[in-house]
């Protein structure tokens, strides 16, 4: 996995001034899976004991933070910069959200760049020496009434955006369940027959002109879940239950 | 801007433990435009002064915090509702990742729903009996090996994502349907009463010790739908016919 990770972004944290704060950014980075770590000019020096407890379980990543004295030579040996701004600066830069950021880096990694974002002190930001230093800006889309994120916050939405564009790509929605497989065809409608002979019995669709639509509308309920197979027996148990209790009394499990 | 904000996910907390987990909660709400916090027995009672500092600037929201004793209550009158789990649990239910969620909660507002989004107690999380009310689990995909977010970092995760559908139109799939509202929390836990005191009657549920399982798996079925209002009085004719049959020969419409 380390060897994987080798390439992913660089986080760079330009003169940040708690060691609490570089703790729970490294906490952040490591939640999507960056472990690189480049302190510019940290206000308190380094190492910085504040940082370790707030780190807790990510401390590999303080082992192996790099320490250097100007911007230019954090991101000497990187070949694509990007900058994180809260506000929109007026230069001619491409200005990226995290997600489309995240897709770029993804893209210039896979052609063998080595990528860099690099994030400002705590209260006033990237200044602009260093804004100019990048290839593009990246901003968070946020309530504009509302735009205040700490510096662990936005390297965490930072790395969740790049991390998400590392596990498999395509489906985001699963339905999780357990090994019975989905019901078939046959199962379905062999517990749709079963209900609706029930229902013809409890008279129920007694209203012959209105039974094809009600059945229509029963089936397009069940139709939606998907069910698996042992669902659909747990159904027909139901329905068997419901209809006959006392013949049920041996009962069946789900 | 509130009015927009009045149909945006409620966000619900389910036994937060610490007045400050409140306060930086309401913030990362803020910052995805998110106005609305049910709490439910929050462990220091509410108010709680030590929530305030930290929700510095997002005060508006602890102003309107509304209290519940349960969350069955706290959900009561929401149409659609998400638990948030860091661990996946085997129960049959959609699993979504914070975005694909938002894409779904967006969809739903669109059409009239009041959606909620669920986060469990600090250390804990949402229990079992939490998680078998929703209709689909959340799970935000993280580093396999640190997955761990504190309760703020998880809300801001779902509320940014809820704003990214709020600012760029997203693609989804649309439940198409009539124009019966989906149902609301407690028409549907109407049902779930009605269905499982017939089967406590019948004997389907007589084996105590699996009772509960049992019940879960059921409800499980039942929640991935999701059902209109119009739906689950269908099914509580279904339910009412098969089991008295001779009593209902007035029928009832789908």
């Amino acid at each position: 996995m380390m060897e994987e990770q080798s390439n992913a972004p660089v986080i760079i944290l330009v003169k940040p001034q708690l060691g609490e704060n570089i703790g729970t950014a490294a906490r952040a980075m490591y939640n999507g899976a960056l472990t690189q770590l480049r302190l510019v000019k940290p206000r308190n020096g380094w190492p910085n004991t504040h940082a370790i407890k707030p780190a807790a379980g990510a401390n590999v990543i303080l082992d192996n933070v790099q320490v250097y004295d100007t911007t230019r030579e954090a991101i000497a040996d990187l070949n694509i910069v990007y900058g994180t701004t809260a506000r929109i600066r007026y230069m001619n830069k491409y200005l990226y959200t995290p997600q489309t950021a995240a897709e770029n880096i993804a893209q210039h990694i896979k052609t063998g760049s080595r990528v860099g974002v690099l994030f400002g002190p705590e209260r006033t930001g990237l200044d602009n020496e260093d804004l100019s230093l990048v290839d593009g800006f990246i901003n968070v889309p946020l309530n504009p009434e509302y735009t205040s994120l700490n510096l662990a916050q936005a390297v965490l939405l930072i790395a969740y955006e790049w991390f998400k564009t590392q596990i498999v790509e395509g489906e985001g929605v699963v339905l999780h369940k357990n090994d019975s497989p989905f019901a078939s065809k046959q199962e379905l409608l062999g517990f749709f027959e079963h209900l609706e002979s029930e229902l013809d019995n409890s008279g129920f669709l007694r209203v012959l002109p209105k039974r094809p639509v009600m059945v229509r509308n029963i089936r397009n309920m069940f139709l939606r879940m998907p069910l698996t197979s042992q669902e659909v027996q747990t159904l027909r148990g139901i329905v068997a239950s419901l209809t006959h209790p006392h013949n049920q009394r041996k009962g069946r499990g789900i």
